[in-house]
């Protein structure tokens, strides 16, 4: 049997994982810092694919999750915030010469999506809407069982759909996008703003952080409570477009400000209610969050290899 | 060679019309009103489809425009504002039955979003997004040459994203949504307030229609002026969000309104590109205006049994 290799490359670390199809088992699992001086970032990729590389076992394909916006057509990364010197970098093609194996590239939020419509929650579901919900806010959406991609795989960038018109700005550098409202960043930054409006809170300006709110919160701080609800409602009325948008039969939120639903499921469920056109969207609907946690990024990537390798769609070949 | 009779079921009128695949001449076509005193819709239907059966020809099928939200899959329409006797109606079943072809049924802007992406304005593109500005707004999306339906098939219902939170009241009982600012009767309720208001204008309050507006506005009237950019700005705005959601590599505007499109065609691409989160969604996208007017319909049904005939796929079947 051949092992799948996954990468996820992520702003602080990159893991890599071999596996066998259909075996969340991994048969070699490695992770090492994204940046190290004087090393550019590719090098990092590399060596964790050496290093995860199973001595066993011959490599079928290499399918990595990475930050995008990026062409999942060729593997070309346009440019990514965290990764400055990746300017139109051909990852894809880099990685198929250097291992002589097919190589299948998607962006996190993507394959995030793929994972929890394989194998987390919303598996048995044919429709399925992802959005993670972290330091930015990100979707990926599945449609009668394909990933939607559009023109140049760059759909389902969900975060930067307009929710407040000349609100916040984004860290797109445009205002009012879900991102700037509702990501983790947002929701502190909306505490410090109200702290030094003089808003009486338990929180100082020093520990504005999302998890210090979420704690605060949960002891019954007003100012925290309301920044998390705020947040839902945003949330909410974003997720009605979506609904209207894509019609899934599943939602999944994922992403660390996911973990603390119980703050905002409330506000979110009832701007979604006050928002959609007609009840029938959201009659029988599954809201439900990640089960994948940190491995998504993994998972979805395999889950992406296997689906390809079976539909034997291009990928970007050596 | 067999023909396929197309049917568009508008809330005045009902068309009808026999095509060979592939040619948009008619062999036959019909055009009667929907509502007569004491005859049920269906039995104008009935009427409209037996006027334009073909003598020559075999049907191989029927292909019906429907007033949404229906679902596609069983030709089941779950209720629409223009014929209050069909509430959970088997359009589909009931014509299979009659008249012992297979059927297809779908709503009307998703037809023609499929119209334009075959014969009109989008040939060429397989990633096409139509939006409909009229009475209400409507869409229709194609992603790699196919159709988006999401779950029930209620996917695309582009005139109910918010734009505008808290804005005014939408003819589907929400707040703010496209439809609410942006729609021919949208634009009038802004003109006929400002009026209201006291704002100076060649217009008054007896003649305000989308038309009329737009005539004043193209004599140089200022408010007529500003109620098309007003509208402009809001389409813009959702337009971005959509060009996030789908990736579309072409825009389709149709409907009434957007036969004014000179007037609020810079103030939509000034707001587009301040929402846009990179200018790679615009760049090399082609924004345009429908070709199919009011064929859309017939067109996009005869589009959609050809592409559903050649992939076998499943319809209503008698």
């Amino acid at each position: 049997m051949t092992a799948i290799l996954c990468v996820d490359i992520g702003g602080t670390q990159i893991r890599a994982a071999a596996y066998l199809p259909g075996n969340l088992q991994p048969l070699t699992s490695r992770r090492i810092p994204t940046h190290v001086a004087g090393e550019p970032v590719f090098e990092r990729v590399l060596a964790g694919i050496e290093a995860a590389w199973p001595a066993q076992e011959d490599v079928a394909a290499i399918s990595v999750a990475a930050p995008g916006p990026l062409d999942p057509a060729s593997g070309l990364v346009f440019s990514t915030p965290n990764i400055k010197e990746w300017v139109n970098f051909p990852l894809g093609e880099k990685l198929a010469q250097r291992f002589e194996r097919p190589v299948f590239v998607n962006n996190d939020a993507n394959l995030a999506a793929v994972g929890e419509w394989r194998y987390g929650a919303g598996r048995g579901h044919r429709n399925l809407l992802y959005l993670t919900i972290s330091t930015g806010i990100g979707g990926g959406v599945i449609l009668e069982d394909r990933l939607v991609l559009g023109w140049r795989g760059l759909a389902a960038e969900l975060g930067h759909i307009t929710v407040l018109p000349n609100g916040p700005q984004c860290s797109c550098g445009q205002r009012g996008h879900l991102e700037a409202v509702a990501s983790g960043p947002a929701i502190a930054a909306y505490v410090r703003a109200q702290l030094q409006a003089g808003v009486p809170s338990q929180l100082t300006l020093a520990q504005v952080t999302p998890q210090a709110i979420a704690e605060a919160a949960r002891r019954g701080d007003a100012l925290a409570r309301q920044a998390y609800e705020r947040a839902g409602r945003f949330l909410g009325q974003a997720i009605a477009d979506f609904l209207h948008a894509f019609n899934p039969s599943v939602v999944v939120l994922g992403g660390g400000v996911s973990q603390s639903s119980d703050l905002f499921l409330d506000s979110l469920q009832a701007t979604l209610m006050a928002s959609v056109m007609n009840p029938i969207y959201v009659r029988d609907l599954l809201l439900t969050t990640a089960q994948l946690g940190d491995d998504a990024g993994l998972v979805g990537a395999l889950a992406q290899a296997e689906v390809l390798l079976e539909h034997r769609q291009r990928p970007v070949s050596p």
